[in-house]
């Protein structure tokens, strides 16, 4: 916790600001290791400026607050409203930054009547570069969920229904000390050719395609995985789609060996490779192939948030960096038909890449 | 949803603007009974002008958008970014009614570079008169979570874990077809004093309080319910908090009713009852007994979110209404005691209220 007030200090410094306002709930937890505030409704801001950490709440939280160490409780209450709190804060802080991605239009006109304010734009990459504690709790995520698609296979049965394949990934997720990072994409058939799809109460059948995507959450971390297995005996287009995907995702990864081993081939350095040319080779491939282009990011980083910074796109600014960790889970799509998906985590060292999700990739028949 | 789009095309005829954009995803939801677009980051817009109503959303949901009646689809992809779309429309529409409590800042920046906008607050309170379609469908969500609490009585034996009964609670909603609202909240002894305890692994022990908060999601819509019982024979202390917390409730329930009537002891007529009163008939009589006040509302609506409004908060503005569903719960809560909170769901009728929460209230003891 040390060590990143005292990057956000710096940060401060950086800012010409006197303050700065921390409204993201990932970023609470990330900078208070406290993860009970909701991420639908306000209910806690952090304010730091060179001498105090503030948690502001109200008093649901008062008493599990007070305990946080490091930060100083203010509690609001219909006494002591935020505006007040804010009114108090504006005689000692003149200016403030902000996350202008995270608050309302409405909470910040009414920020902006206390304080000046600036616009923190680093503050969406406060957690781009995982420590080794955060590294462990998304290996032992990842850990819950390979074991949890082990599990999976063995309940494919004829007739199962998606939803009741979904509800089982979250049961024995649960029983392993874990918690679903989002509600489990299983998708049968057609059904695969969404990306999102919401698993529904379609019944399994022969010669049917089943697209399984999950996730864990850990000790506040998260994992994510897609795998893509056919029940019945796969067919030369389900081959073809899939080998096509495969081989989309290895060059990707291959890819990020080689930059990190400064290939000559490729003409650039290991410590200036944008994430966004991984996307091109790995959609490149696909495309070559003549299939429609991969309709999302070709990944995502991954942490407090399911899906945080760096983003996997062809219009990504990131540069990768060792301690990122991110998926790569190129995709190909057929309306009317299905989909695959096959998707791994990876995390970004000094001079290659270390695959976090390790449940197999071969064609799984059954 | 002819109705619901009726009744927005009239908030925009009153607005002056040329079209409406719906960010939020509870009212996405409300509006095209689609519910898969992600909570935690931007996935669709709504444009609502008089002639058409465009839903804008990338490829991940190309397919599944595009069967969504009443809804035009505006697919965004890497050529066409949201920047372009907001470019394009921003030829026809001049100002566009926004919903500032949703939007963030850096997207009213974004769109403010195309459109004049007006902050549209009506929209907040879009969802705060239930139709019988979304009252059957929480009546169903109430249904579940008495069975859920039925249930668990059961599974209150001494060495449980806080977590154990938080995740038995899930199971038995997850089978029984519902999901769960939100993590439930299993609190034992001490833990109880506070509101939104993160259930731990504390092992249950003679002569503990246990609170319980949980809620089903059934078809969109929630439901939200507590209960405190007491592990062991309930001491005097125990039995006068829990008689004044449920007098506390009874006494809110029993105004709501007196001023359907337009009963000659209260001086107000029924359809200009503030639900900060019945938030003070509340907490008075707590405060009256010595106890500290209600460290949060008296309560909150619900439907789509689990909390909506109208709010049941001494500085709530909302006006009681029939149709209106919301939470009655006052809570007394010692540090380092514990605390009681009982809470019901009602729907306001014409003349009185409905009780949609049917547990029992009595002091339980296991």
């Amino acid at each position: 916790m040390e060590d990143k007030i005292k990057r956000l200090k710096l940060l401060l410094k950086e800012s010409g600001s006197d303050a700065i306002l921390i409204s993201s709930v990932p970023n609470i937890i990330y900078l208070t290791s406290y993860s009970g505030f909701s991420y639908f409704e306000r209910e806690a801001f952090l304010i730091i400026t060179n001498k105090e950490n503030y948690l502001i709440t109200d008093g649901r939280y008062a008493e599990i607050a007070a305990d946080i160490p490091g930060f100083k409780l203010i509690e609001t209450s219909s006494e002591n409203t935020i505006d007040s709190v804010f009114e108090n804060l504006g005689k000692k802080i003149k200016k403030i930054g902000v996350e202008e991605n995270d608050l309302s239009v409405s909470e910040y006109r009414k920020i902006r009547k206390y304080f000046k304010t600036a616009n923190l734009k680093n503050l969406q990459n406060l957690r781009i570069i995982k420590n080794d504690n955060e590294i462990k709790a998304i290996k032992k995520a990842c850990r819950i969920a390979d074991m949890a698609f082990d599990y999976i296979l063995r309940k494919i049965k004829k007739g199962v229904t998606e939803k009741e394949l979904a509800f089982e990934i979250g049961f024995f997720i649960k029983r392993g000390g874990g918690d679903i990072s989002f509600p489990p994409i299983v998708a049968f058939s057609k059904n695969s050719s969404i990306p999102h799809h919401q698993s529904s109460n379609r019944k399994l059948k022969a010669d049917n395609i089943v697209l399984l995507d999950f996730g864990v959450k850990f000790d506040n971390y998260y994992s994510d995985i897609t795998r893509t297995v056919f029940f019945g005996k796969a067919d030369d287009k389900f081959r073809k789609i899939y080998q096509t995907v495969l081989t989309a995702q290895q060059k990707a990864i291959h890819y990020i060996n080689l930059v990190g081993r400064r290939h000559p081939t490729y003409e650039v350095r290991a410590r200036e490779t944008r994430v966004r040319d991984i996307d091109e080779v790995s959609r490149g491939h696909i495309t070559k192939h003549g299939y429609p282009t991969i309709p999302h990011s070709l990944g995502h980083g991954i942490g407090i948030e399911v899906h945080e910074p760096p983003r996997l796109s062809p219009k990504s600014k990131d540069i990768l960096r060792p301690g990122m960790v991110f998926s790569i889970e190129p995709g190909i799509y057929i309306p009317g038909y299905g989909g695959v998906r096959i998707e791994d985590l990876v995390l970004i060292k000094e001079n290659k890449l270390e695959i976090l999700t390790h449940s197999p990739k071969e064609i799984i028949e059954i």
